[in-house]
């Protein structure tokens, strides 16, 4: 039951063969069988699965609410499964499959821990269908309105609300889960790094800092549908040169502030070759260690767009609980700390005011949200120890 | 028998509810319904049914064989059923409906004609599948080569071969179809003006002069796909800066050039908010009164965005048949004369030595390619007894 038959069994899911990139998207078969496999792995250790109002799900090893009755809330790990479109294996299941492993090592250690410990896999981190990041750690802590949720669409128009109920969940149930979080005393995210750092430091670990602020917006640029051939330039409202505008003052307005901007999504209609769009809509996603200047870039491309930058997400810096941080530090041989651009269900956490924290594994090629991420095979059999190290120590 | 019930039969046919506009896409089922139509038409006025080579549907009024071996061949009237993303009900279906509606007027008349009386149906004029506009044409005059058109894919990766297949056609038959092509002495296509000339002019009917240099070019633009929030601006390879480039050259060349360009449809991959993309492909559509410079757009935009253009289809100056313009001219009332920038199987034709004219009948939007395409009722039956007198003088 080591980590090398738990990650065998997750690596077919939801693989495209052509791009050998992940698909893995919320509420799809894809993500049912993902679940599946959750609480398969759940049910043959004895722990104890739920789901919560988000759909997120939780394996607790010990009494939750017990535990908090004792006033001694339980010790969660986990991360989520679900991928960007033609994502990389680790961003997610290296954290879930870490947690399984750091459970089994404890076990076989015959360590018997005084707090419960859960295994948690978030729901939507990725926001790869319904463009929200973190959907289910920011239902479950309030960060998100569950009407707002209900409503969200993916490309097709089927409404959150809509897959959720196809996927035998009640969307009505939505919304912030106090009795969920309360089981949470703190929360450790294992996570394969999205950068180089750890390997320009050669450490195979590093302890997370903070999370930049970041944000999404939306970008809807209006054009009129009219033929490529027959329509004089000066008669077209074309709002492909807008997109133009907005790929290009996003790029320059990044560097003059120091942060990075990317619109990495887009929407064409009708998208066809002879005729000029009568709509783009364009998704914006902007990082940065200022949050003044992150909302700076994303209302300058806009306005040099001739539109508005409609929020769909934004999420203020978020510093990891120091106390946590430092004993991990501690704990892990002086691992370096490491701040990231990337947001994480740990970040939203953190915010909710549960001490969260997150671990990094090496990633040799710094690539992440595609296939080529990577994390050698040592690097993660260090992570899976670190946790259950930090695990022991946390709920002693 | 009239027009009327003719369009109000097509109308419903692979309309989109929500944009109002038409989805008629090469072998699909809205253009198997099409097809159905088409050959119920045919059939409920006796007319012999035939399918060439490309699928292209033709139906006959008199022996089009026996025409040939006497030297006489026929007359052939019609435009596409198939649409752009989008589409209006007017752009092809205009020129099919007043084409089985001028050959029951010829027949409420008790006109019978020497020569035989064709209607066609060309298939794929748009090219919105699989990206090749005309395609049926092409393929029976030998302007695309068979192996190649077998091997065209649409958005989902299928190709055109399998489509055939999964129609019920078999792939092996596409090809050059001199045996359909004699059968036609000259061909009149009535077509939905696709600009504000006649409304200008005050005039409900023009005969088509020319048909300008055109073509379609596909631009591949490489990156590497890594995380939006993770990446440093100078280690990105991001495609999207060179698709905004492209989209502005695109816009400068032409004006500068006194031609047309668009980029009307893109694909970026994968297409996630998150994610720095691996690849944006677009197409670029040019045309201008000189084909030099359309050619020239193609490659300066290219250029600038560092690729090359690859020419997916290119059309030169096609000038339709001189005397049989100037004949429709007097018929019909010393009709204005219009050039377009449009592309369309009538140019096809020409191009492949068939004489060849086009009716065009005035839209008073100007709009083309968009549900805002229009023709009045008027004009409709104007261009259908305009197509009757033509077809008159020519089958005499």
């Amino acid at each position: 039951m080591g980590f090398d038959s738990l990650w065998a069994d997750l690596e077919p899911i939801g693989r495209d063969r052509r791009t050998g990139g992940y698909r893995r998207f919320a509420w799809t078969a894809e993500d049912d069988t993902l679940r599946s496999w959750f609480a398969g792995e759940a049910r043959s250790r004895g722990l104890d699965l739920t789901e919560d109002r988000a759909g997120n799900q939780w394996a607790w090893w010990g009494d939750p609410d017990a535990a908090v009755v004792a006033g001694r809330p339980g010790v969660a790990i986990g991360s989520h499964l679900d991928s960007v479109p033609d994502g990389g294996a680790f961003d997610g299941p290296l954290g879930v499959v870490s947690a399984f492993a750091a459970v089994d090592l404890l076990r076989d250690r015959g360590v018997s821990p005084d707090r419960p410990v859960g295994i948690v896999n978030f729901g939507d981190e990725e926001g790869a269908r319904f463009g929200i990041a973190c959907a289910g750690s920011r239902i479950i802590t309030g960060a998100l309105d569950p009407d707002r949720a209900r409503g969200l669409t993916d490309g097709d128009g089927i409404t959150l609300a809509e897959s959720l109920t196809r996927a035998g969940r009640d969307p009505a149930a939505l919304g912030a889960d106090p009795e969920t979080l309360r089981r949470v005393g703190v929360f450790v995210e294992l996570h394969v790094e999205q950068g180089r750092a750890l390997a320009e430091l050669d450490r195979p670990l590093a302890v997370g800092s903070s999370i930049w602020p970041h944000g999404r917006w939306r970008l809807d640029l209006a054009g009129e549908a009219n033929h490529a051939g027959t329509t004089r330039l000066a008669d077209r409202r074309d709002p492909m040169l807008d997109l133009a505008t907005a790929i290009l003052t996003a790029r320059a307005v990044a560097e003059a502030r120091r942060c990075v901007a990317t619109i990495g999504k887009v929407r064409v209609a009708p998208n066809g070759v002879n005729a000029i769009p009568s709509s783009v809509t364009a998704w914006l996603d902007s990082r940065g260690a200022n949050a003044d200047d992150v909302r700076a870039v994303a209302e300058q491309v806009a306005a040099g767009a001739g539109t508005t930058a409609v929020e769909e997400s934004f999420t203020g810096d978020t510093a990891f609980d120091r106390p946590l941080r430092e004993r991990l530090v501690a704990l892990l041989d002086n691992a370096p700390v490491l701040g990231t651009g990337a947001g994480h269900d740990a970040g939203i956490l953190a915010t909710a005011g549960v001490p969260s924290a997150m671990l990094f594994v090496r990633n040799p090629t710094g690539v992440s949200h595609s296939p080529a991420e990577f994390a050698e095979r040592g690097d993660c059999l260090s992570g899976v120890a670190a946790l259950a190290v930090a695990v022991e120590d946390l709920a002693r």
